[in-house]
């Protein structure tokens, strides 16, 4: 009380007082190293000197930051419904102002800037339904059951959010990777569940194993309630793409043991080694028969930013559940609303991703050509990053059968690690920092995304365009091999 | 558990094992009432007969699903952004093409599909805290303060989620206007954060009052920590515009209080009331000096959804935070980071609204015409509507100062209430739905927002177009008469 102001105090909000939970989050994909990587560009447009003459940031997957150009059609349709005095233009094809004037008539007042209903437009939900009944060998997909998303980790958080209950032994547990995408150990933090670890196999090119899912499962029983298992396949940051016979057995242990499974498949078109293919959790699920179809809930997640479109920026994705209790499902679309609807844009390619151009259009020949000259690129890449890594002496690397990132193991010396500790850094920070100073690569350290203990990685993606990305890998081996005689 | 499965068993997740904070969650904007205006649209289309022909949504502040037409400036940007192509188009104006131009350099690869930094592209910041320092007759305002966001909703809920913490009696408690915009409750609700009421005075235009803040916040200090005081000026969704010494007012009292302040400040633009005039808090905090301007935390927050441009769909907005603790604002960047970056279209379009066409610029009096047509409307339809109410007897409106809603006060007759609370329905609701089934307009019960116990309003947006907004109010003030003659 009073009316005469004290002349100081506190700042109401310090990291005493704010949110625990949001203070144990960590995401080390934009963590230290990026910051560093971001004034060392500064730097050299200062004309500070270096030895290196260009940053490569290898840390994060955006192909578009890397150079790769957006698709052609993709683009057209967004300018059209953008600004539909262009469907009046000669220069764009039929099928591309068919498509803008399909998606504008289903926009409130016919325009992008109107908000769609929170689920997102009805008729983009229908065409990924049709796009998931395609891709799934005709397994039917309910336009109901899918919910547009401000890119996929928007629709992660609200199915975790949605999963979250309970306080000490009957804490919500979920079941995540490790090595994962730091989204889910930010996420839990963030939601204050509980993060329940279970280890890829390295030895066997990242396989997931359900022995090692049952030991991670046993031990959190003693202290958290575990409703939850967390795939991701293809895999972020390894690369694995599962075999069908895997997934089955995932399937399988998920329903004895009451787990609700959130299947992370945004790298579904980035599929590169031979002989690998990419199965859907939810066609093996419907495969398999009752009580699996019938019964075990799942969500699956997928994007407008991977794949060969790459178009981060506009923050497109998607969620189908399955088998979601309805009530539940209720509450889901109650949360969604809150948040209005996900941008429109981000839908709109949406759209086009999951229904592109057919044979019969003009686009089809130009849009084909683009996707397939990507893929096949981002195949070769994939390829050469296993190559040259396992040529280099201490570092070894599985084979990057999808997605876009390589996570190669490296032997750091031990005066490395003993110098590392005295700095208060994780080993592989330590070396990745001075990687960064030193060669301008900025690659994330397998500390941010877990890893067995005394092993080190780096995540790197196969982006960077073909005539950088083996000088790049021939940078990093060489840098490795000098910070190893380095310690020695 | 063995190898066969049991046959049935119950849903992981169901209303009784789900998060039990999203359950509390409301959101009476998008509630039953949309729902069903849903299904009397699709019920028309299939030809049913009903007592209208269209159903009218007047509960949302969606200027373009009513038809108003996007500022063409805006678009034209937008539009060379997505597809760089059209800047060798002649149908683009010079001063469109050089402010794609300038943006596309700021993008990652130049483009759009790239992500942003999380806190949005350095340079629309830039043009941010320009014209915020434009809007304040030069108070500086510095990039670094500013973070984009995923329309004004997001960064609300960021702010919210940093202030929460505590258990029991020492749980953050928010103070939040009533009526108010049902988004605070339920980020609220779902944060797990106190809800603590303090009544605006209708008799008094929807005035703000310090004494009945502090009468809140001491009521509330027996069982939460208040930490936070929430103003919406100009007010939604009671229209109000506050003035200067008011908000003089609120920032002694949050200050000696040590509150942190949050003010939403979406309608900005939307003034119309002639001796109303739009301040921003950190204007007069700034102005009022130390120990407010050094001390006083503060977190502003704008949109590109309300205003003249009302381009909703793109999800567009930003908070500047003042004299946020140092450490508290690296944790909230931190978080920021695992949501990556706020939509690139609606960055785009924000740098617009903030950095406009200059007098000398080829755009400029064609944006200026369409910026003041809108406005001039929304003025003229903010002053029917009030005009039209009052005349009705049993509902009284206060005047539409600012914003996009008018919030009528309706008597409704005992035996109304009575057959509501029979049907388990608030009052207004029972009102709102039979308005809803008799005339096709769609309005959100006062309920959704708060109100005194005992009175009854709604929310109805002045967004309808003009020769559509009279017989509207008029069909709305016979309904009523009727109504309350059915139930006396």
């Amino acid at each position: 009380g009073g009316e005469s102001p004290c002349s100081w105090h506190e700042k109401v909000l310090t990291l005493d007082t704010m949110n625990p939970c949001v203070r144990r989050v960590e995401y080390a994909v934009r963590g230290p190293i990026v910051l560093r990587a971001l004034e060392l560009e500064q730097e050299l447009r200062q004309g500070v000197k270096k030895p290196f003459t260009e940053v490569i940031r290898a840390n994060i997957g955006d192909a578009q930051a890397m150079g790769q150009k957006p698709i052609t059609f993709l683009r057209q349709v967004l300018a059209l419904c953008v600004h539909p005095d262009l469907l009046n233009s000669p220069d764009f094809p039929e099928d591309a102002k068919r498509k803008a004037e399909r998606i504008l008539q289903a926009c409130g007042g016919h325009s992008l800037g109107a908000y769609s209903v929170s689920s997102g437009i009805q008729l983009i939900r229908e065409d990924v339904a049709s796009y998931i009944e395609r891709r799934d060998g005709g397994i039917p997909a309910d336009p109901n059951n899918i919910y547009l998303s401000t890119g996929a980790s928007d629709a992660i958080l609200t199915v975790l959010k949605l999963l979250v209950a309970g306080e000490g032994p009957t804490r919500t547990g979920v079941l995540i990777p490790i090595p994962q995408y730091p989204l889910y150990s930010a996420a839990l933090a963030e939601l204050n569940a509980v993060q329940v670890d279970y280890y890829l196999d390295e030895e066997r090119a990242w396989a997931l194993d359900v022995a090692e899912l049952r030991r991670a499962l046993c031990q959190a029983r003693d202290h958290c309630c575990p409703r939850a298992l967390c795939i991701i396949n293809p895999g972020n940051p390894t690369g694995q793409v599962q075999a069908r016979e895997c997934i089955e057995a995932v399937i399988r242990f998920a329903f004895e043991e009451r787990l609700f499974l959130m299947a992370d498949e945004v790298y579904q078109d980035n599929v590169y080694a031979e002989g690998s293919q990419f199965h859907s959790f939810k066609k093996v699920l419907t495969e398999m028969g009752p009580p699996y179809a019938t019964q075990q809930e799942l969500a699956s997640f997928h994007s407008v930013s991977k794949g060969y479109m790459g178009e981060c920026g506009f923050r497109g994705g998607y969620v189908e559940v399955v088998n979601l209790d309805a009530a539940v499902q209720q509450q889901m679309q109650k949360l969604l609303s809150v948040r209005l609807c996900p941008p429109v844009p981000g839908q709109v390619l949406l759209s086009m991703v999951v229904s592109p151009p057919a044979p019969s259009d003009p686009s089809f020949a130009q849009f084909q050509a683009e996707r397939q000259a990507v893929l096949a690129e981002l195949a070769a890449k994939a390829k050469l990053t296993e190559q040259v890594f396992n040529e280099a002496p201490g570092i070894r690397c599985n084979p990057v059968q999808g997605a876009m990132y390589s996570f190669p193991r490296v032997q750091l010396p031990p005066r490395a690690v003993q110098r590392a500790q005295e700095l208060g850094l994780a080993p592989d920070m330590f070396f990745c920092m001075r990687l960064l100073e030193e060669t301008g690569i900025c690659v994330v350290p397998g500390s941010g995304f877990g890893q067995r203990e005394g092993t080190y990685h780096f995540r790197m993606t196969i982006l960077p365009p073909m005539e950088k990305l083996r000088p790049l890998l021939e940078k990093l081996s060489q840098f490795h091999a000098k910070f190893t005689r380095e310690y020695s």
